[in-house]
């Protein structure tokens, strides 16, 4: 048993932590572009990063420092440093070796446009001019923000039933290219709980799978992303099961605020599949579902059309059947075990769920237990603007 | 050695073939919504199915037939007879039994809404109707469109060097759901060639995988596709390789006009993969570039964004270096090795490529032999607009 309570300063609420955003005149308007994290004591760092086999530079860089300890991150936005082969990584070795601040294996994170050599002199002088003592958690969140509409962190303290305390907090970027398997997102965890460097390895990847992993905007993956976790202990205080749960409540907060931000949705829809063969079989359909573009355009419609979601699922190559497939759009059943539901009085009531913010999608495929809940958004003229002119 | 003309009158082309197309009353404004395709002579029948495990009614019935010699397939559009169940076939066989025209082992081909029962007593009404000695392929053409805003057609004269000579006609319906695995799109080829059954089978279905399952326009993959020969071997004239050839003819000439008409598309685009580890992995990577939202915006924009090349190839999980990998825009190259070749001069090139209506993206992976030539189009508003509102 523990109590874990929202707090506020995101990176900055644990002990010894240290962030902050400027302007290193990468973004046009002056807007903040580079920030960092920083702990007064060196910590255990874990990680997960994308898939994609075209992993940028800093991600390269990152995989180089392993086993060690970190006091330092740095944080572009603007510019991926992606496909830029050994100029990139060493780029970023040149800019982090610049600093006059004590950094202990300093290590970096980009999100921006790919292909492109990082601007160095403007990033090596913001990080000159960063003062190390500010705790300012949200401008760092504002900082990292790409096609962002807002900016995403939140922090936790908990309270274990010894009365020690330790607090868990987070920033992260993500709007678009949100995927099954986590695409242009970034996410920095700061703790000052006692965790074991393998707990963290065990549960940041665990917790990645049910959290950022589930969520989808358009179904690519990009080459930065990146999930990372620092603990420098200072708290003194660990509960394997409370640190847990408080790390799935913060991924998943922001797991969700970045599906609401998908880029240019106004629905957040949960897509619920239960009976599936297995939990994998589960997390297929539900992927492909928050993934389908018919099903998506659908939702921007506010169409009921529970035919392309029966569809879908057909199309995802799970074990599913007609005669067993249940489909309900919240409380309202559409379609069960071949027969279609739909009433003139059903089709409004679910036509009105559809024109809510949020929903949940439940689909049973009535095979056996396996289950998965994924989460996505509709997909409207206003992706298409912004995707169809992000690189200008 | 053989010589193949162009000819009119598509699937009526070939000796003992009929076809037409009237209105029962399914679409809106009295537009042709059933069509027939009949043999005066019974024909052998192949075909290749959709791969969604929710396959509809019709296609269900359509195995039932298997190894049965057929002489007519009666087509409707508007509604897909999927997600029916047992009442679904039960309907089919009840409309087929209805006529009194002289049909053996007739078969039934459906598109549109999905999980609605058919307009029986419509369609029974339009199959009485039909006039069985009417020769207009183009009428049928017509018939089976939905979203297709241009009807599908061709036809080929076979003239072998002995001076016999054998046709093949087609018609196909397709322009939303075009898919890696052959979504909702319909084609009915007719032959007079006295072709083997076990030559129509492996004909029809290693063509159907570089043509149909090699274009793309969203993704998804319905659950009533159909690509169906009907060969009633009158012309007695036959080659196997004169066949293969212009049957791959005929089907990559439909596949890509089922592209140009992509739902709102005004760009097709060939991903031409050289280079891969084999040719599935150069599939993998091909059909992942003509599915990616972000490659698709991208064209819309008309945007030479090769990042999300890179990114996509990289995503697809396939074999695949950075320091390998070559992009180019038809013959202009933008990315080589490792090395960014934009240059004002070079972008500007390649933005010009992007704004005709079709080009190729050229991705050697430099890792081995394997190749694999994907199509694809743009996604603009238009889609979205289509998409949308498709059911109402």
């Amino acid at each position: 048993l523990h109590s874990a309570f929202s707090i506020k300063n995101s990176v900055c609420a644990p002990q010894g932590f240290f962030a902050d955003g400027i302007s290193a005149g990468l973004k046009a308007n002056g807007k903040k572009d580079v920030a960092f994290i920083y702990s007064d004591t060196p910590c255990d760092i874990s990680y997960v990063l994308t898939t994609n086999t075209m992993q940028a530079a800093p991600l390269k860089h990152l995989k180089q420092q392993n086993e060690l300890k970190t006091n330092f991150v740095l944080i572009n936005a603007k510019n991926a440093n992606a496909m830029t082969g050994q100029a990139g990584i060493d780029d970023i070795n040149e800019i982090l070796q610049s600093s006059d601040h004590p950094l202990t294996n300093p290590v970096m994170s980009s999100t921006g446009v790919i292909g492109v050599r990082l601007p160095k002199e403007k990033i090596i002088n913001a990080l000159q001019n960063f003062d190390l003592s500010v705790q300012n958690g949200n401008s760092a969140a504002e900082a990292i923000m790409t096609t962002d509409s807002f900016s995403k962190s939140i922090a936790f303290d908990v309270v274990l039933d010894d009365g020690s305390s330790f607090k868990i907090g987070a920033i992260a970027k993500g709007a678009g290219m949100i995927n099954p398997a986590m695409a242009t997102m970034l996410c920095f965890i700061t703790t000052d709980a006692a965790i074991p460097k393998a707990d963290m390895d065990e549960l940041l990847q665990s917790t990645t799978v049910t959290t950022f992993n589930a969520i989808s905007v358009d179904g690519d993956t990009s080459t930065n992303d990146t999930v990372m976790l620092l603990a420098n202990g200072k708290s003194g205080a660990y509960d394997k099961q409370a640190f847990k749960q408080t790390l799935h409540n913060v991924m998943q907060h922001l797991a969700l605020q970045m599906v609401k931000d998908g880029e240019g949705a106004k629905k957040m829809v949960a897509f619920n599949v239960t009976g599936a063969k297995n939990d994998e079989e589960a997390q297929i359909a539900a992927k492909a579902l928050s993934n389908s573009l018919l099903v998506k355009t659908a939702l921007f419609g506010e169409d009921p059309n529970w035919g392309r979601i029966a569809a879908t699922v057909g199309a995802s190559g799970v074990t599913a059947f007609e005669d067993k497939l249940n489909i309900a759009y919240n409380d309202v059943k559409v379609y069960d075990q071949g027969e279609n539901l739909f009433s003139p009085e059903i089709e409004e009531k679910a036509g009105k769920i559809l024109q809510q913010d949020q929903f949940t999608i439940h689909c049973d495929l009535g095979v056996a237990d396996g289950k998965f809940r994924a989460y996505g958004c509709d997909l409207g003229y206003e992706y298409v603007k912004i995707n169809a002119d992000y690189r200008t």
